[in-house]
């Protein structure tokens, strides 16, 4: 909203206030602007409609539940309507780091519909007041929670599980485009039994599904919300009937499948699945760190590295070595994991600012969940579309290396022991030389142990591959 | 084990080491034992004995799979039973800052059962070589990662869920208990409306039953195990059919749901399934603070604090301040928490010490894990037991508070609207009277605003309780 | 910057790209903008201004060195301080998750100067180049993470040292002016001695301080900058004495204490002065956290709490419960310190994100620092300001709880010992007297164990303050 | 302790107790080992000396300042003087789950002296009290936390510090011995300007004497005690003089820099410089995990990894894969780093377990700072003698390499600009060709931009070393 120099004067319980003059907002809303200069960052959108959705879906219940008339509770749906569509996010101008409840913007929220709607009942001469017709039935200390939890749970399937899927789908069309491309496995960092990069694509295809599995695991506990538990979780100023009714019409107008708190103590006093969503994001955030890190090392060079992967070139990488090119989405996605991992901390420990009947953390809590599903989806997306899509094998190092490891004397194990078998990798190490050549020259086909036949079987590194 | 100065040579693939003359162990235990003087903890016992579980399966499955002959598989399995009675645990020496595969750890389970099937087998002059009978069809990369879910898999549905059970049970019988005990709800620390000490209790029961059913929504990525991958996840060196039946085998063995791997590069290559698990058992940990924090605080006093509750006296509580009596049980469980939240930090940022086919972090996720689960066992059962159980209320100051909050005025906006509740509330504080008394005082009454029965009703704080 | 549909053609090493045509950047800035759409955050301003610094100091020693010739010197360093001035942050629109090294951030840099500078020698004629001229003896691998460093530095001494000075002072004001406010000390949430409320403010009052020095612990390695070390710390492509003439020419520029990198090589690879200077960050978060607990518990009623303090009243405090006042500060200041503490995680785990001679992690490591500073200098501002200042003692009942604790008795351990002590307290409690007539009630007067003299002085709250 | 059979009946001001007959302790250590049944953790021994060595300087006090007999206060020092030699360790069984003030530690160290003392003052019939003799002027809330600023001082001072000295001098050998090792510099790990392995190892060497500046730079906060402070910083309960002089006394004894608390408010309410401490501990770990992950990483192969070093073969890498050898001790290192960042959690989240005047975390503070502090001195010390101390270089290959990096180019920008620069190293990548002949084929010599002589000087890897 553009600085302005006009005001006019609100009131609310504690006095007088200047507003604005073109401010959709009231007092309480001013006096938390200004109780809180400290981020300059406010409520995500998203989470701005989720507090209008709860509104709307709270009109209508207390319109069938005979708390409102017919005419506020359509115009307070109407001016939700508007705000959910984002036209008015500038007119929610409070901090972050405000009341740990959420109250100022809940009120921010509520100041906002009663102007919209009592300007469209402006001709009938009807007041909407924020709190006794916009907030009727609620408190803050459900209706906050309650959109903290619909705005994570839309984000968490609308957006971030869309985003997972599609990094899923390259890195499977990958696993398939390079299952027979054989390389050398690599375990402590050092050579091991072969594997083909195929392989290795689907366990990081794998590792995103599960990833999906874990938000799944969590949405029960995540979609499960206070609403109606108003000020302490006894329902206290609802009508009979209210919490099941207006969970029941937020589900359909969101297409989330929220359901009503088991127990609304519980859901009032706690934010424990928001905890436990945020567990879940760090998990998946962990794995992209992994397979961007396994995805950077295999594209490392192009000459000193290990070359066995080709990286897109998106830019150049650097302002002195001219030509170096960089992994640079490794780098940014590995950057966001770092970033919802320490966001995961915030959530998590604003845990302890919960005592009693209210968690005072829930604006924190909200920022960091929110941002970390942004940056995810987001990033998960950049990923697969400028990053995994373009990979290109290294076919021939990959092979010629996977030759080279040491290990491929495994399955002479069987034909001759391990410690015969240690031997004989020692020596090619010590010699630089092959394994078979190794195993000749130290006389095993010489004395019979072996069969030029078995060699050729057992060294064969197309079948070291199995079946999995 | 005793130290003791008599030796024995053994050897391995690297030359001569000087073993305890009475060690069932052999060389590359030694060599462990002496390459990491670091902490002087070993593995926890309960894993060591899935350690022998994996092994005990695996003999039978070699057998099946003519990779063993009989004699050798059954003095494996008799072997490995008596490691699972923890009648060995001395012989298993090494520290849990090891290699990060837990090679060091496998080769110990390895060399002691050869000790003891080849001592079984002496008559028969038959051997038992650690690798090629004991670890056929095995390498530490499945074996050991296999061991940790099937520890951890246990210890959450063996020890940590029946702990939570009892701690749940014990919180629902005090809201029973106290379900006629009115008291002031407290949102911002501040005096809200009025909740029962019954509801309170619900709630945190309701929290321990939702720690519960998170542990139960990881319960199908932790019980998912990497065995018959072997070296790098493509089962080298097992026979067709091995991964398949030595997990069968290894779940009728232990009796938990264990499944193998739905993609064995993924489960080799990564252990999410326990950052996930760690997740959860914080969320629970962050779930006992709030709990065993409201607990303490509806307990303080006995004349300057709350004083709301009667915490069971277990020990003086102060050297220098005579018959003082804190909260210790809470103060345990909170530092149980902090502890266990300590601990998920080191499961989870172990995830980075993962490349290609192996996490090398696993000895240190294990440990801090499986003490995590010991942990939250042992605590909520001695908080269900020495503290909740012998929760009493202190129901008279409990109401007295109850009445005395200014909150109390919150069923008037109903009839007289928020704003003019809210001067009603603020001449009460002020002026330091009851709600019903500042409303006589405004004038409402006289005005006719409100009858005298309608203050009745909406006063009444047994009638604010709600039917949640 | 507006949306514009206009564009020109701008091209680096990888060929041709479009840029918007009022755009002072150019191709690589253009390509990072592409590259990145994640999280729509950009660098922090204070690092814009940093980055400036840094290329005019650079500017003025490759003058001095005879790198660059007089003209171009002088417009880079004219150019470079209208960016300093914040004038064109708009064109820096790449987001902070881009690459680790921020090299694209580097270049932005080089572009926007070179840009301002052939603009300003467009009358004669003069091309600058962004890499040849703007970079000249300097790589992002030097120049970004100086950047960082000298943005913290600037920061802490500049915003956030006054700020918690600020902060200590309205303690240290509150300390004096309730030195005579006796209460009860509380230890583990207990009844414990007495103390003065202004002991208590002192306490927090050295907290602060302590978190001053802990930041004047770190500035040494805070203050210690790379630059110099270009490409890898051997200082490849600079003159002889640049590095340390250039971080001369930086020092004046900016007045702060930056020296140069005693070790070239630690300096370009590792970021550990940053992962410090979070934690001791961390450190005063934690301190804000206990001390606004502390004052919102103290504050905490007005009818059901411990009463103690009244804090400011700043606005209405929930949308159900008329006239409540909550602690609104203390939570908004312990959300900020949850925040900084998930930053901190953020910020050390980006360690790991570095390898040989880079860390490719800075951009998130900066503005998660810059941004955890910048919310701790607001937020202790504004606690000073809105909270502290305005804090009063209710002087009245802290005496009469200091006068109910039973643990006045302990000064009774010297007459009586601690045994005698402890019935006498127990008497009291139980029977709900004060510990005065429960040592009359239990006959220790009458056998003449104490006298009543002896009485009054041990029982004397006021006489239990010590000279501390 | 051996397990046994017999008890003997102690009391406290709770009534009776049945102790194990031969236990020094008595009562109150006897109900604490009953209440928490929780780890089987106890206290580090080398805290139990601490609290020994503060009870001795409180006996030498208290008989300077009259408070104590002769007698009596040298049978406590003598006793100190045992228990200080860790002779009687088994006798201080209680968990550290404990109450949060380590009172119960605090009590068994008065009970276990008490009885040793009174047992040397037998044949004089003197009684020594737990309370009133060993614990005169004192209280569990100055004793403990003090205590574990010494036994934590000591650790830093004693243990830590020496270890990391002699890692630093282990890496500052190395760094010699490789000073002429030209290696490729890798940076976003591709290939870059050349820099030695001395260079290289010399960071490292600089960053571990950056971590000893970081132990000096938090000792003054944490060698502050609350001594003398008593139960709430009152001091209440001791003669004037005592705290310089038990502080004093305590110094001596210990010969360590301690101080008393500038603020005895703050120094009882907080354990924060045992935050900070923690800070610099963490931060030490991630400087060890980036060193350790560059070893291995240069050590990776033998045929398919970098090949650079040689890390000295300690043991069998492999159950199955014959003859690997893995970089365990970086692996063991690596994992001790992430146990230190988890303690580090719980150490500075039981910040928040503090409340007014009392932190009542301490005991899960001590344990983890001292455990991370040992974990620390070990395995940095076992870093420096199994693996520093015999790394080998692969010169030969790190020098073929270095000349293989494309970027060896980048001494060319100064004589044909960066991004003519840039064409010639794609154009040596695109054609698997070095730099010098990718400069002749694209015409620069021919064409008279460079000279064969300009092209010597720019391209020879040791002139681009630097002087750093």
């Amino acid at each position: 909203m553009a600085e302005n120099t006009e005001f006019r004067i609100e009131h609310d319980t504690m006095g007088e206030v200047r507003v604005p003059a073109d401010a959709l907002y009231r007092a309480q809303t001013q006096r938390a602007v200004q109780n809180f200069p400290i981020s300059g960052k406010t409520l995500e959108s998203a989470h701005i409609a989720a507090l209008a959705r709860v509104k709307k879906a709270a009109a209508q219940a207390n319109l069938e539940l005979d708390v409102l008339d017919r005419d506020r509770a359509e115009a307070i749906r109407n001016a939700a309507d508007e705000v959910i569509s984002h036209e008015y996010d500038a007119h929610f101008p409070i901090d972050v780091f405000q009341t740990g409840s959420g109250t100022s913007s809940n009120m921010n929220t509520n100041e906002v519909l009663a102007t919209l709607a009592t300007r469209a009942l402006e001709s009938q001469g009807i007041e909407v007041h924020p709190n006794d017709h916009v907030n009727a039935s609620q408190s803050s200390n459900d209706v906050f929670p309650t959109s903290v939890h619909v705005a994570v749970t839309g984000a968490l399937i609308n957006d971030l599980k869309p985003a997972l899927d599609q990094l899923a789908t390259a890195l499977e069309k990958k696993a398939e485009e390079f299952k027979d491309v054989v390389k050398s496995g690599r375990t402590h960092l050092m050579d091991a039994t072969p594997v083909t990069l195929g392989q290795e694509f689907s366990g990081y295809a794998a590792q995103i599904r599960y990833g999906i599995e874990r938000i799944d695991a969590a949405l029960p506990r995540v979609a499960e919300v206070p609403l109606g538990g108003t000020a302490v979780g006894t329902g206290i100023n609802t009508p009979d009937g209210f919490s099941a009714r207006v969970i029941e019409l937020l589900a359909e107008e969101t297409g989330l499948p929220l359901t009503e708190a088991r127990n609304h103590f519980e859901a009032q006093a706690n934010r424990d699945g928001l905890v436990e969503a945020s567990g879940q994001l760090r998990t998946i955030a962990y794995s992209l760190m992994k397979m961007c890190n396994d995805i950077r090392w295999m594209g490392s060079g192009p000459n000193t590295g290990l070359g066995e992967l080709r990286i897109p070139d998106l830019q150049p990488g650097s302002s002195i070595m001219p030509g170096k090119v960089n992994p640079v989405i490794c780098e940014a996605v590995i950057q966001v994991a770092a970033q919802v991992i320490g966001n995961d901390t915030a959530v998590a420990l604003s845990s302890t600012n919960g005592a009693f009947e209210l968690n005072v953390g829930i604006p924190v809590m909200a920022a960091n969940l929110l941002e970390s599903i942004r940056l995810l989806s987001n990033s998960t997306q950049v990923m697969a579309e400028k990053m995994i899509n373009g990979l290109e094998a290294n076919e021939e190092r990959a092979r010629f290396l996977a030759e080279a490891s040491p290990s491929t004397v495994t399955p002479m194990n069987k034909l001759i022991g391990y410690e015969a078998a240690a031997k004989i990798a020692k020596h090619a190490v010590a010699h630089k030389t092959t394994v078979r050549d190794a195993v000749v020259e130290l006389g095993y086909v010489e004395r019979g142990e072996v069969t030029e036949e078995q060699l050729d079987e057992a060294l064969d590194v197309t079948k070291m591959l199995g079946n999995n």
